[in-house]
């Protein structure tokens, strides 16, 4: 379960929209050396925060979105909406557009 | 509940389309400090003030909004109509364009 | 109730299209100073005048317009088809493009 | 009942296409002032020769057009196609692009 | 019924394509006169060779083509698809863009 | 019915794709006379090779293509896509981009 | 039944994502002449790692991927997402741009 604070833990998505977290990027290699920002790569890797209900089909049913609060993902290299919640930087995804989820 | 006097309290939005009134900026910094107002960040945070009786599935049944007169919401960045009512500014949103709401 | 003379008493809309007649603008201010005409904003405020049958759903059921004769409701800046009848002049909009309605 | 001779009265439209006689401009002003071609106003009322069966729903029934032969109709500024019979020149519309009818 | 030769009798167009044949452009005046080709309209009648099976609703019905072999048709001015058969020139439109037929 | 030898004989279009071959143009006249190769032709005849199990409907059922292999087809001018196998040049169409086939 | 290790064997496409690993291309010919890397054509031919549950017709009913992990399938020249995992490379295309697979 993901405990949140704040402002976060009373925000809920609409729809099918997924507020996801970026895990941050390693900033070493293995081996220990610093890796010089502009050689990091786009992180693609992000943890679910919170969920909308889900997507609407044409007759009406709600169908629940395909991740929940916690599961990793990976994210498409574009896409999705900035947003700012206590001083931190979260990200909002349709849950379509979300390309999978890491099992563990 | 939220109380509208004057124009505002007879608009009903049509449809699934949401009046929100934008939260004001902070236009000082938590010491105090006036912030330029080129330095102020868009705000994406508003009240719902009214709702249409919200949007018409395929086969004609009515979906009501997902928010409500009173609802804090996070608004997009781009898009909306400003409306002006009692010298006041205002904007509509389709419902399925508000991003998230927050629940107290 | 409405009443029409001329032309515009015998014109139906077909399908989800609404005629408006755009509320004449405010040419002075309250303190009675005219306005000149570049400064008038533009007149969003307009009464129905007639509307059409409705729109279909996907089932060929016929859903009636959001709106009736006589009610004062708010227009999206853009959009609409300007006609002439009797020498003056009216706008269409389908039903779906007005953004709300003023109760009484 | 409009009665049509030559090529014309063996014409049918195809689906829910209109094909529709344009009135004939006023070149004179009521007081009896010839008005030049170039001040003469597009001619947007024309009067319904015949229409086709109708539109198809998505379940494959077919709707009626929504006009019929000898109605009076205003059309959209733009749209509609030429097509020549009988040496005369008449305008096929969609249905759903005639603005509405003129009822007497 | 008309009689098809060659590879013209074997040719099935396929869902909702209508194989026309252009009508010959009169190229004398009624009064015999010839008319310089540059001179000659485009030629927008036609008689139906062959049609396929017809449309396909969303529920997987067959809805057949409006128009028969050997209906003469009137065809909209551009779209189509040229195609040759024993070195003659044919036309392939889909059954909805036909704009009508002459009954005899 | 259409032997197949190598990879070919191993390819299962999906869905509503048809693998086709282009029949060799003609390269000499009826009469001998080698044509040159820019004066050839497209060659929009082919041959079904192979064929996907068909679209889905909007409620999931499938619909089989509407060609077999071994059909004699028309292709249309443009489209398609270009695929090897076994060192040879074939082409992936939908099966309703397909004009028309050929009945013997 | 393709065994995976790491970081992969936890990732679960989304929706009707497909997880492919493209073949390597062949560096030699035949008669074992190495072929300069300019000369090398697009490798299209991959096999399948992983598939999501499948994608929604309109009435909420999932319907599987037409492939399944170890199916050796023939890609579009076009699309796909590349990702990055345990420091190899694959690509995620949706179900339907797939354009074929190999039985064996």
């Amino acid at each position: 379960m993901v405990r949140l604070a704040g402002v976060l833990r009373t925000f809920v998505p609409l729809f099918d929209r997924v507020l996801v977290e970026r895990l941050a990027a390693e900033t070493k290699t293995k081996g220990g050396i610093m890796i010089p920002e502009k050689s990091l790569g786009k992180v693609l890797h992000a943890t679910v925060v919170s969920t909308g209900p889900g997507s609407r089909t044409s007759d009406g049913t709600v169908v629940p979105c395909s991740v929940v609060a916690g599961d990793k993902v990976l994210l498409p290299e574009y896409g999705g909406t900035k947003v700012e919640m206590d001083d931190k930087e979260y990200f909002i995804f349709r849950d379509g557009d979300i390309l999978g989820k890491f099992t563990s």
